[in-house]
């Protein structure tokens, strides 16, 4: 249970959750329990319908992430991952510190043998009415050549198998449509994503088509540019709101529609939720969780960096 | 005159930005001279109120800068930076080729001394009303951290006495609030911009507030971020313009309402204007102009790197 609305916003959220969710799922509750007891009960739904595995312990938005995933053995997040690595839980999503959440991802579950750097993405809306794919979105801010090309074949493998887009277009966020545009670092990861045989690579899209999906469904860029751009989108959809300017394409960039930034090229589905996520926002997480473990992403993704 | 509906949208800019410059500035326009008086006559404009030099060769769009710049010696812009370059006229604007508007930027009127790269800005609008500025845009995709740190001294000079806002706020572009966050190049520009005394730097600024105001008034990044968020925005706007999603905020992110990129850090005002400018865009652009003459930018800029 974490997030800035915790536990409350997370229990709610999962009972939500059990609507949309197949028969076959079952949702593991990590926290207090008698917390999560009471929050349901007052929901009026049956604890049977969860398993809850109570801890004792909170990593706050404070700690040292690395040393909090440790000293607090008993946190939702180090038991959450304990779980994972050792195959009781299919995948495992929390709203608390991403920090944690990012160590979990590197040292418990580890990254996928062959992959240099995982990464986080963010689905964005697009005016074509399906998403677009944009990684990495805050975790590797330096990104080597070689690590932006595999961001390439890592997404058109999730815009594929999780988000159902056949033959993804994968592009790299430029500043010009022209080969020859942009700064060292993505003049070369374009010539190594041209040279990948096992995606569709269409070449440079601009910030101003990242919304349009005229060019490209899964946009490959550094950490430091993608962040900017969700936190730019998050910023321009909050000016929107307070302005009341009201359009669906500009409610589909509401985060709490956006189900969580899932942690690609690790060892195990991970999704990381927004601090401040809602019920709904919690819902939308561990909807997105399923489709990940449904969709066999990790195995997909282990085998095509098995070579 | 240049831009895609060159003469004509630029005689026409002319003409409208007569009523709101001061009547001691006098508009030079550089062109065909028999296109510009039938568009003059055409508006029922005096010829007399504009000093027209002939010019018979065009830069294309296609054409390369800085070998056009040489080889079209009576093109506008190449006429226009020679009368600019020897102080025939105080500042030069045009929606024509970018690139060989930085050629006569850089190799004729010349990089400000102490200035280690000169750099492209453009104007945001704010939620609180009024602008920021957003720089570098576009020109240098790799700065080095004394590059964005200088930037922060020129935006904030420009900040001041172009805009009229009194002790701007300087922040560097960033991945989060903490002093700790970003890549290696936005750590490093952040301890020198902290060191530089004559700005008021108030730290990182996020995505998210880039266009809320609530953070800075001068936002420092690097060309390829920068290019990003502006085009993003321009993105963002034509969306809107689409989906009929109307306000005000959204009409002051229309390029035709910004007037154009100023080139800062050269020893003469240039601004460049969009290449697919209105009448009214070429009117700002114009009225840009004079403004940046009238603030005696360029004298400011260089007693600041005197030393």
């Amino acid at each position: 249970m974490g997030g800035d609305f915790a536990p409350e916003a997370a229990v709610k959220g999962a009972v939500m959750a059990l609507e949309t969710i197949g028969a076959e799922s079952r949702i593991v509750l990590f926290g207090d329990e008698r917390q999560i007891r009471t929050i349901l009960e007052s929901e009026g739904c049956p604890t049977e319908r969860f398993d809850i595995v109570a801890t004792t312990e909170v990593i706050e938005m404070g700690d040292h992430p690395a040393k909090a995933f440790q000293s607090k053995a008993d946190s939702s997040i180090t038991v959450g991952f304990g779980y994972l690595a050792k195959g009781a839980i299919d995948g495992f999503a929390s709203a608390g510190s991403t920090g944690a959440m990012m160590v979990g991802s590197m040292y418990a579950v580890k990254p996928i043998e062959g992959v240099i750097r995982p990464t986080i993405s963010s689905t964005v809306p697009t005016v074509s009415g399906r998403p677009a794919l944009l990684l990495d979105v805050g975790l590797n801010v330096d990104c080597r050549p070689e690590v932006l090309a595999q961001y390439g074949l890592i997404g058109s493998i999730y815009a594929e198998s999780v988000l159902g887009i056949e033959n993804p277009r994968v592009a790299v966020l430029n500043i010009g449509e022209e080969e020859a545009k942009g700064n060292a670092q993505v003049k070369a990861a374009h010539e190594l994503l041209k040279a990948e045989p096992r995606i569709r690579f269409v070449g440079n899209v601009e910030g101003s088509h990242i919304f349009s999906g005229k060019v490209a469904d899964v946009i490959v860029c550094d950490g430091f540019v993608g962040n900017t751009v969700l936190k730019m989108a998050e910023g321009l959809y909050r000016i929107n709101r307070a302005l009341e300017v009201k359009h669906p394409f500009w409610s589909a960039m509401n985060y709490e529609n956006v189900g969580g930034t899932p942690v690609l090229g690790v060892n195990a589905p991970v999704i990381i939720g927004h601090g401040c996520s809602t019920p709904l926002a919690i819902k939308n997480m561990i909807r997105s969780t399923e489709q990940v473990i449904k969709a066999g992403l990790t195995e997909k993704l282990r085998r095509a960096f098995q070579n």
